[in-house]
């Protein structure tokens, strides 16, 4: 099976750095292709950079066309519903990937992400998806996309990762969490050491959603055509389809 | 005063036709300035065609920046968050602007759009707005966009005003509306004509979207840049501000 | 255009100043008309005082039937319903007024009111409009009505005010409001001072529903009769109309 | 134990049909005392007859202080806030009744009410009281308040009766209801025969609220005043009390 | 009439604290026979706990087939989905009768419970009862059921009495609660001391269920048996009943 | 790795029929043990059936505690809360699956199951989940689960296989449904034939647990101890674990 990984910014590294955590979890034959745009912006943080990196997210799916699945690897969750136009095989975001396996490993789980100006697009999505209800709250570590580069593997010391670790405190603690999902790409390298501080099952989206993705193909289920998702310019199906003979 | 109203598809008529609603119900002192992208599509139907018009809609925003508000008259309410973030000035899109209007006409509003592919997208925007609340169904017509175009103002006998009228008529019968939304600026033209058909209010969001950013703009209300719709790239607010000496 | 404001208290002053709100912000050849009963409470703050201000308001809407559409000037939103079955002309109360603007210009509002007893008659409001959805939460400041007139125009120090900044303070750190909407038509001058003060938009509901009165009647909306305002005694219309013919 | 059940119409047969239900149900020692206004609406069919029922409703209630628990007799639920700040006693109403009761004895009631133009307000109630969660409809029966009187007990035909069976039958096939609440006082006599006639249980408010009244009572719960229904004029609680001293 | 209260965990002591805090509440003339299952869990703190009492609790509805309403004693409304299904007789849990009354009292209550594992349970039966929408917040004391046994009547300094004042006091300042419900059988005789204690309404939960056990009986009100509740193997009904014949 | 199927009644062919379904499933190195309880209902059709299965189901669990995941596969998701408090492996239930899978292949998807008693236990289950936002409706196709064994593969007519079609296509013509969830393990085989016949795609549950239950497992997620899903009688977290130390 090949499933398409697909970051919408333009920063190679994060795209690396997603597909290394898909391919970890990935079933040994599933071959994982990486890619981002090659133009648009360095990195996604609110609702502006979003739409100019969708065209392009578009570009990469019809480049990739022979996929068997496609995660979209960004938090927002941006283009997906527009994806899901373009091609009949299952597109996954690494959003909702998070929120629907986290819902199953405990009564609520909070997120904690980036910039606070990110947190009402996630909200958003909360709430479309329906997750909202078994959301603690979004929390916002204001620690820009970029700087999550400084923490490194060794465990040493960071204000990043303390500022991030100060906010998934406060979602087990006040917000009553029983589960933390990282809210964004660029954490895909936090959950292992993170759910040893905290003793909490801790989810990136990245990795949760390589394996829907892969899910959905084993299962052989595709994308819905009749309504939202009906292909551009396709004949209307109205919701009437072949009548069904008994 | 001066209202700049975008127009996100490519279609001219479709951007005069909303110009001219607009122009028919704003103060005689306020001017309205209309405006299309040169690329992109002719028609917004669905996510997809949604995608590749918003571009262009924020370059129509920063070409008229002089102005003192802004209307984006596509009914899918397509780049209104990405739009509220490059400017302070309010920025008020058809779709919502016509769901507030209703609420404040009676208990319940019907929507009637175009195609039963765009339904999920404006039950996307009614949720996050909050007014699903007060909405009694979303119904699709089954009419294109641009087939829309038919329809002439002498009333003649027209497959597509019919197709429209069914849905008017099932949304007040079986749905309880007590008001209709007119779910596409393609018929900007037709509220009057319809209202004195079915004896209830029917709203069209051009011309509400026009007064309410009028309003707006009067009362000297700009978009609140401390969350959602910071600028980009500016400094994080993270929700603290000049701290308050009293 | 004639635009009739009711105050549904008895206190002049009050209705003086919701007056001097209201015309500030509309068109110069909108004329605005103001009253009040001449007997009930003195102020209204809860579901008490509200019922005995409601009958003299309905009398008011009746006393100034030529108005082209009407403005209820109590945050509580007294009697909007029972207003709305008098008159085909539109009826816009202020809370509403002010909540569905401040939905427009941002994430989340905030609301800050009088009493603490005035809280659930608000909370029962937006939940009932739909945009509790778009609500941070709404705070009571503990300052009564008549205790405003003590805030003066030249900014000095004085306890009301302090206790209204106080809560405005606490919505925008703690709940994330990134708008906030002053909810007592006896807070009526007080939008821009705040609106420097804190750096975010202010929303006063004397002037948002002045402006989306004259808004609904210059875009020749009335309210709904067929259903939930019809007019009293009138035949019940049980959702069936003139049938429509193609 | 003495209840006093208010009917907040004029018509003094509703008042005695209400007294009668009531009497039927409580215990051997407790009293019912039955009154209604003098002036006002003879029946309150939606939002505007309602507001001249409030203040007679509450004159009674002042009248019999000495009562232990009120019943207010009118399904909209009319003054139900307002009679909540003018005694500790527990007061009632019967819509609330009928629905609290109604979802202890099967998985989603239906309401059949009198005019469709009472509908929007008991979905306001159901809303705030956040039963409609267990509502599967409220359905309008197109018969006038007045017009109940003439089904007689002897179960011979009559068109108001047919059409209040009508849409029981629609609640039940269409809607999925598994009881039924009738939507108006003067409906108390008909439970039992509807019951036996459809093999659902039917509830009628007046006889729930008169329980449901004696048995706050008997519980020793009252009215809490630390808020909602803090007492006119009642020095501020705002959320503090007493200290706790443990 | 003879009401029927099932303690569905093995803790002879709770059983009698339950069947006396009923038996002070209900008329002279009901009767209230109380019984335990002779197996399963001590204390019901949680899922798990439920698993292995539900089976007892309906064992005891079947021995006890004579009994006019049944009361189910655990705040967890542990089986009475089930139990519903076993009779037509009505069924209450101590739960939901606690939240319907409070529902009545004031505009917000507050649940303080136990465990916090138990808070979960309780918010999903809040959630399917609608009643989530009238509460403030489930708060833990993290006193565990059997040493609330430790809480003697005299008042006495006491640890775990401490514990639940202090959430009550949060749950009153910081939740805004109007008046607190008390989560668990084990403190039904806590609710006068605490009402003095705060000054606003507390409610226990058996003696409410007691109270409306009988008056759902007193009323004639049965178990719907046509959905949900049909009795096990029974035909099955699927919405279609004896038709209407007018 | 190696997954744990439990069918939580006493049917053995339907034990070995989602044994299959999710054996087609999973990688090639993942192994697939079934199981039901010895002893217990024959199949779960409601409230009732559902209690004397689930103790069954939890010795199972026990039973097989070196498994890597577990699968409940009845659609009510019998026992799922109190599975999940048994072990720190992953608990996946057929129906939470299903809806979580479906939800991201389409805007909503309708469910179609046997009884209609069983209606209400799926519809709390999809408000508890969050997922009743995504669902366009439940529906009873009136056949009881033993019965399904009628239908063969062969696509002989069949009367169980036409009522489950008739409700397919209404939830797609008349909710408006674009995927199906077929609500009952005994329907673990017809997804293929029915997907090629309506032309949308088509869940089985069991199919979708076993790939979410080996992909929790693949992810490292765990189930959350600290709250709700605490081990019976572990000490109590209260939500206070390890302070964080930077």
């Amino acid at each position: 099976m090949k499933i398409c990984l697909i970051n919408p910014n333009t920063t190679a590294a994060m795209t690396q750095k997603a597909a290394s955590a898909a391919r970890a979890v990935v079933s040994d034959d599933t071959q994982v292709i990486a890619s981002n745009p090659a133009m648009g912006p360095e990195s996604i943080e609110g609702f502006y950079d979003e739409v100019f990196s969708v065209p392009g997210l578009i570009e990469e799916i019809k480049k990739n066309s022979d996929a068997d699945a496609y995660v979209l690897a960004c938090f927002d969750d941006t283009g997906l519903d527009a994806a899901r136009c373009c091609t009949e095989r299952p597109v996954v975001a690494i959003g909702e990937a998070a929120y629907h396996l986290a819902s199953m490993i405990g009564a609520k789980f909070g997120v904690v992400t980036t910039l606070s100006r990110s947190v009402a697009a996630l909200e958003h999505n909360l709430i479309k998806y329906g997750l909202m209800a078994r959301c603690s709250g979004v929390r916002a570590s204001d620690v820009p996309v970029l700087e999550l580069e400084s923490i490194t593997a060794d465990g040493a010391s960071n204000p990043a990762y303390d500022k991030i670790c100060a906010e998934i405190e406060a979602a087990i603690k006040i917000d009553k969490a029983e589960s933390i999902v990282l809210g964004c790409a660029g954490m895909a390298d936090l959950p292992e050491r993170l759910s040893r501080e905290f003793s909490v099952p801790v989810v990136d989206g990245v990795a949760a959603a390589a394996r829907m993705a892969e899910s959905l193909a084993a299962l052989g289920l595709t994308t819905s055509k009749i309504g939202a998702y009906a292909a551009p310019g396709a004949k209307q199906y109205s919701g009437i389809m072949r009548p069904f003979q008994p």
